[in-house]
């Protein structure tokens, strides 16, 4: 059984989701650790709630280097396979992707390449786009950029404002990142070149 | 009925697209005149075998302006309400967008502002995108730009080519086109600022 590391920043809606997948038996895999960087996230408290090993490591005033350094050695400690960053608000340094090359996720509220970056569904709406989505992707070293494993895409409605566009996009998060992990675990994927080939 | 003026270069399907749309009542606006930039254009031909206005107007050696100068007399001639551009492989002048403001439409093939610019589908391949489509759009002074009326979205599939790809975003295109020009010819189109209102 394929051993997660969530790595959350706040109320951790994603990392539930993966949770929730778990449990209904649908994504063959275990939580072994989740991490936040803000000793106030709800999704802490949540992970806690579930009985799950959930460690705050702040950065305080260190290094990223520092900091991300305190993360690889909880993740080793848990024997994490596959890092899933759940709306973790931090980049991560060049040496924690290295460490983990290729088995790092993280998921985008947009159809990327369209709108990286943050607030990316008001983005969308200021753009006027009439399609909006979310993407799940491997991590690589530029911001929103590595190999698409799967997106999911959904329509903008007339009179959508930024939190409820925002939440539909959430509702296929939900659905997308469970899926993606389970096509990770069961080794369905190869990465070649930006392309993610998909074993069916 | 509001007049149709139809550029392209090539084969035109979708300018084919348009004309079987009028002609099975889905869309209510007749088509003016057809114009290529290049004599040899299928678009040309299959427009004279359907009767309609069809003028060859090639670029020669003048400038982009003077060639643009004796296509908007041809479209004034033929009392165009709305320029639909339909695989013109030309930019416009300045000078010609302002002379049909807000009355040109463009249609691309994928999910805007993502691969903007030529071989849009080769660009959504190699970035290892999961979904495509196309958009309908009015043309601003930017390439690929202006305010977007309609996106459609599709997946793609293991084991796409460039070609393959091309002609499922086609078929969705073919879709696209006609029902964005009947939501601007029923006056159901509003812009503000990027944003493309439409009223039910």
């Amino acid at each position: 059984m394929q051993r997660l590391g969530i790595l959350l920043s706040g109320r951790g809606s994603n990392f539930l989701a993966i949770a929730d997948a778990i449990s209904a038996g649908r994504l063959r895999a275990e939580i072994a650790i989740v991490i936040s960087n803000l000793a106030g996230s709800p999704g802490i408290a949540a992970a806690r709630d579930r009985g799950l090993n959930a460690q705050v490591i702040p950065a305080r005033a260190r290094s990223r280097e520092e900091h991300d350094a305190e993360i690889i050695a909880a993740l080793q400690s848990a024997k994490v396979d596959l890092v899933c960053l759940a709306g973790y608000l931090r980049l991560l340094s060049p040496s924690f992707i290295r460490a983990y090359s290729q088995r790092i996720l993280n998921i985008h509220p947009s159809l990327l390449p369209a709108f990286p970056g943050l607030h990316a569904q008001k983005q969308a709406l200021e753009y006027g786009a009439k399609i909006a989505g979310c993407t799940v992707h491997f991590v690589d070293e530029k911001l929103d950029h590595g190999p698409i494993i799967l997106q999911r895409a959904l329509p903008v409605l007339p009179g959508d404002t930024e939190e409820s566009l925002a939440a539909r996009i959430l509702e296929q998060e939900h659905i997308a990142y469970p899926e993606a992990i389970a096509l990770v675990v069961e080794g369905r994927t190869r990465i070649e070149g930006r392309t993610v080939r998909i074993t069916p």
